[in-house]
């Protein structure tokens, strides 16, 4: 009996392991049924022009439910967990139900470049809207005038190296009550050019999220306001419904924080992939020795790579004023490695005390954050 | 009917909150069930001394699911990511049965260092798996003689810095059959500091991750082999059993990868912490400019402010070699800059394809990988 598996205990494990089977028969038609009820929900809020995502609701709900765990004696986070993966797939099923549309008599919409990622995810949540949608592409500018007629709004969602010489060039001629909008990663440049080129309705929004996210539930919209907030106000309403949470901001605010958030964090990140492939890093090695948390950097640093190249320098590239972010950065950079060099611990360690300190009770939240994450990321493993 | 609530949209909103409710009472019900059957698995694995982790039979079972899911309507990745996570749970459960112990006349085990946090983990393992466990820190070093004169295993988890030190003045005197083992991130020195001091079986671990992580079910421990490993072949066993995956190394091939893997990634978080500190970011704002990427990212930088400067400081002063790692990113950054002073979007596009290109299948691999983490991220959400 002492080691290894033998028939007695082939049969138990057999046993048991049927017993569970049927317990996730019976939790697979739990979750259809939760599913079906929770469309349901969408669709009465749909009628009444609710917003799918409901933080309040959510967390009451969450809160009574850790409750009744706790007194099952489960741990109130796996229901947690469990509630808030479904809450996600309730979420991407809101798709098939369509949403509310706010503005009924828009006139059509017409999104320029929305054959790129972005223009197709918009141009998607607003024809689930009923909104009725064009697209324009580089190719197809002789239509434009006749699409511009009679568009309600002008979506620009074009590279960012173009995106203002396009809107002074080719937006200057728009109906005067249309509305135009851009989606452009940096903000003070594009709206300064929508409100120059058009002299009507003007809004800049930059999505916090890349094209590959399936639901906006919970996702960020910076929004810049430009001119007349009156004649768009149905627009934020529209992408609240969406389940998008809506963050209103100055457009040079949003910059300086995007040289940080977006050009510094994407060049860093640029650089971590050119070292590994000049060190010929083996990468199966790496992942062979990985914690989770490094495979999970990794992954992040892979994913760039994945994607866009001249996506990654429109956005490196496009505020003069990053360039002072980065050049900083390898300043810290280079005093830190001469710590190293010198072998002076105690300056390290001095350095790391105060960095700490200036984050506060931050580091200990992105720690328990960062902790839930790479419990996922554990999960994820199949060897 | 059109806008916001009205009594009848109240009453079905609520009349439908209720049967969800009910269905999530049962939901309740039977993660219960499932776990203590899981458990009860988990005690006749333990009965016949089987890993706790069995990665084909979980992906059997996973793959029967997701096709069930399928045939109903549910996305497959859904039933697989609450599977998975129900997993963890009872992974965690472990712990209150109890593991197999493989080696049943061992004597003590003496784990030096045994009060930090490591140490009171692999403490944790080892008294749970039936073994007699003597911690001995560095102020009980009178003690020292009379807990070696009878243990079978002596454990060294002390700062990397005095590791070799500690093991060529303190652990000269073992027993003969006494094995000597460590859980020091680098192993070339280490391991011939232990063959230097100890005629007996030595052996070297390095368990990649960090002290919170709740059970070792999937988690990596390398092994690199020592002396005479027919004599701790049972204590493979007894990790594998706790659910760890052995990765076997030389010791050198590990260090070298120790420098990308660990010194470099820590020194460069750092380096990130500390400039965010300098140019005096206003995490409040960046949080809120954040996409879910960019959450995680900062979470990662600041995890590492959260924990030892000392433990930090060990890791990346720890390897000489570690130096050029370091530097070599550090000319890789200052060269990229270059090219971003220059505005030579062109040169940037081109190196990036032929990172992308070196990164092969693993940069798509990545993305995957990493949508399903930021997904995970986006859930937890609470505003």
């Amino acid at each position: 009996m002492d080691s290894g598996m033998n028939e007695k205990t082939t049969a138990e494990l057999e046993h048991l392991r049927g017993l569970i089977d049927g317990v996730d028969q019976q939790l697979l038609h739990l979750l259809r049924k939760r599913l079906d009820l929770v469309a349901q929900v969408g669709t009465v809020k749909h009628g009444a022009g609710l917003p799918i995502y409901a933080p309040q609701r959510e967390a009451a709900m969450l809160a009574k439910r850790r409750e009744e765990a706790k007194n099952m004696g489960i741990a109130p986070q796996l229901i947690e967990d469990i509630l808030r993966r479904l809450m996600r797939e309730s979420y991407l099923n809101e798709k098939d139900v369509g949403f509310k549309q706010v503005k009924k008599d828009l006139g059509s919409v017409v999104i320029v470049g929305g054959k790129g990622q972005l223009g197709g995810l918009f141009s998607q949540m607003l024809t689930l809207s009923g909104y009725q949608v064009n697209l324009l592409d580089k190719d197809d500018w002789q239509q434009a005038d006749s699409l511009f007629a009679d568009a309600g709004m002008v979506l620009v969602t074009v590279p960012i190296a173009i995106t203002c010489e396009l809107i002074r060039e080719k937006l200057t001629q728009l109906p005067a009550d249309c509305i135009l909008a851009d989606l452009t990663s940096i903000k003070t440049e594009p709206v300064k050019a929508m409100l120059e080129a058009h002299s009507g309705p003007v809004v800049g929004f930059h999505p916090m999220f890349g094209p590959d996210v399936g639901s906006l539930a919970k996702q960020v919209v910076v929004v810049c306001h430009g001119r007349s907030p009156e004649k768009y106000q149905w627009l934020l309403e529209q992408i609240a419904i969406w389940g998008a949470r809506i963050v209103e901001a100055e457009p040079e605010r949003h910059d300086s924080a995007m040289q940080l958030v977006q050009a510094m964090r994407h060049f860093s990140t640029f650089v971590y992939g050119l070292n590994l492939c000049k060190e010929e890093a083996d990468i199966d090695t790496l992942l062979q020795f990985s914690s989770p948390i490094y495979r999970l950097e990794l992954a992040m640093v892979g994913r760039l790579f994945a994607q866009s190249p001249e996506l990654y320098a429109d956005i490196i590239f496009a505020q003069q004023d990053s360039q002072h972010a980065i050049g900083d950065y390898l300043d810290n950079y280079r005093e830190a490695l001469e710590l190293l060099k010198r072998g002076d611990r105690n300056e390290f360690i001095k350095q790391f005390q105060s960095v700490a300190k200036w984050f506060g009770d931050f580091a200990p939240q992105f720690q328990r954050e960062s902790r839930i994450m790479l419990q996922s990321v554990n999960d994820m493993k199949t060897n």
